[in-house]
């Protein structure tokens, strides 16, 4: 979205409170619940989405007036932050609060900014990114046979994903929307979780001879990376498969990566990619490769309980391989495929379930 | 340090236990004793070193004969490894003691073999890059006016560190001493903790305006950024200047830049940079410029109590500040600036400071 248009947006939520004024209204703002029970399967997007309920941020309490004055007071800075092309953190302007001349307005903690950030994405349908605003680290990397062009402050880069950069791959920008794709040949994505596998995939020539573009996760993986997955995804028509550990918590990675999460289900057209699929670690796989393990800690036993019921994780799939997870009571790490040698994730494992899968 | 040398050193340690069989003595390694209480300060390098305690492993006992097995099964593997010109990381390389045919040799916890591949770090004298030792993650990145070439499996890459990258910046590698800095406009070095004060930089163009190479640290950074830093700075003879919050686990990532940390002290020579200077959040700062704060927390006391007592922070300006700290009860983070401003770190805070610093 273009500044002109974020900016615009804004402008209207501000101007909605002078159209309530001014019929005789109190001013309010309407956002929608933001819980596990408040989310719904939409069928055209196969993507979950926020349900009807919505709470109301309304005027009739010194407490909800104070908040609304906090969310007008954000739309000036916003908008005037669009119109001078700048950009700022979410930290940055929690504490730039401070500077305002009406101290109610101040945000008394950084949680409040955010999650005004958060409903004001919500309500006006602009994303933080094109508000401008940063998030405090981002640092994912991707690595395939990918030219793209991206648009800087200082011009114009063009890279290509292998050719013109370090065994460190391409830093993944705060805004992917600032990429153009310009040429590649890949087959397909591999998003992956840990820095280890990622870089054993890289030594092991993985991307090159399976023309696949390598994105780093990083554990839970940043907006930047979800949003540059899914654009791979959609714009490029590539598969997209997720390679995790083989616990509860690398689950819900595959499913933000694939689901959206509960936080920004006003975002999911935007940041998943629901045709992902997952590689591995499977718990059939801890079964079958043998592979070195961790018992199940409390916490993992509740996690994968929980999954159970949640319904983004009700496909036969999950449902099967989460009780055989509880049933064996053991975890995986990926790079516990390491026990059959270096090259056996990338000469047996990985083509074995890719083929499987029909990837490759 | 090449493959060849780095072979020999190890095969050399193997030698020893042959050579301490022939003389009829019991096999056995000794290693400097890991600890605050055994680092010394070395004038020469102006580092902090070990000192003269030290800690024998010996096959005198059943348990000291198993960590000399495994000291064996992994000094074969790394051998191997360096002939192959192959790469691992510490997790793979516990891993794939499950494939070792004596059972003994195996490692029970991950722990056992980080420490055991520090040990030989230490006794052979060759740093983890050398063993081709991948960390699990690194990710930190460096933008600035910087003309390197660096050497990776797939060919030689030359990347200029402003105009070849995006504006996520140069990924550092795993090993930077893969890097040959060709050319630089440069006349500092600012290594920046968290990646909002980094973008912020950037987004201001402070790299360009004062020929900065801005390091972005990501909280206690990674050997590899560690090392580019001393690079930076011994190669290229620029100032180092380190930029974090002010409190006391910031203090300590600055002191791991400029002295060196205990668990590493036998790598000071290679990754510390003793000239490097701090350039803020001082506690002086906060009053200076009445800084947004938080209270101090029982455990940050706790650390700035310990930093008073650790030889590293025994300098003047050390003691001054953390007295001053622990006086006012209150940290306060870089982004903090932003109370001013969103320009005012660039306009005015990084001027002033750096210009009393002697540095611009």
């Amino acid at each position: 979205m273009s500044e002109t248009a974020a900016r615009e947006k804004l402008i209207d939520l501000a101007a909605q409170f002078y159209d309530q004024f001014e019929l005789g209204e109190i001013p309010h703002m309407d956002v929608p619940t933001r819980s596990k029970s408040n989310i719904i399967f939409d069928e055209d997007a196969g993507v979950w989405v926020y349900g009807d309920r919505s709470s109301s941020r309304s005027a009739n309490s010194v407490r909800g007036a104070r908040k609304l004055l906090k969310a007008v007071y954000t739309i000036e800075f916003l908008a005037n932050q669009l119109d001078e092309d700048r950009s700022s953190t979410l930290r940055e302007l929690y504490y730039l609060s401070e500077s305002w001349d009406e101290e109610e307005a101040q945000f008394n903690s950084q949680d409040q900014s955010n999650s005004l950030v958060e409903d004001l994405e919500i309500v006006s349908g602009v994303k933080r990114e094109d508000f401008h605003m940063r998030p405090e680290e981002s640092g994912a990397t991707l690595m395939g046979p990918l030219l793209l062009r991206e648009q800087t402050r200082r011009g114009d880069r063009e890279i290509h994903c292998q050719e013109d950069v370090g065994e460190g791959g391409y830093q993944i920008p705060n805004n992917p929307d600032t990429i153009e794709f310009l040429d590649n040949d890949a087959d397909f994505v591999m998003a992956v979780e840990t820095g280890g596998m990622r870089d054993r995939l890289i030594e092991n020539g993985f991307d090159d001879e399976y023309n696949a573009i390598i994105v780093h996760l990083k554990g839970q993986p940043a907006r930047a990376t979800r949003r540059i997955t899914k654009r791979l995804h959609d714009d490029l028509d590539l598969p997209v498969t997720v390679f995790t550990d083989g616990d509860p918590w690398s689950y819900r990675i595959y499913g933000s990566v694939a689901y959206g999460s509960i936080k920004s289900a006003h975002l999911s057209e935007y940041l998943a990619t629901p045709q992902a699929d997952f590689v591995g670690i499977r718990p059939v796989d801890i079964v079958e490769y043998d592979l070195p393990t961790d018992p199940l800690s409390d916490s993992d036993v509740n996690a994968l309980e929980s999954e159970l019921e949640d319904p983004r994780f009700s496909t036969d799939f999950w449902t099967e391989q989460i009780e055989l997870q509880l049933d064996i009571e053991k975890k995986a790490e990926q790079q516990a495929l390491a026990s059959r040698g270096l090259d056996f994730v990338t000469d047996t494992y990985l083509p074995e379930r890719l083929d499987e899968m029909g990837v490759i």
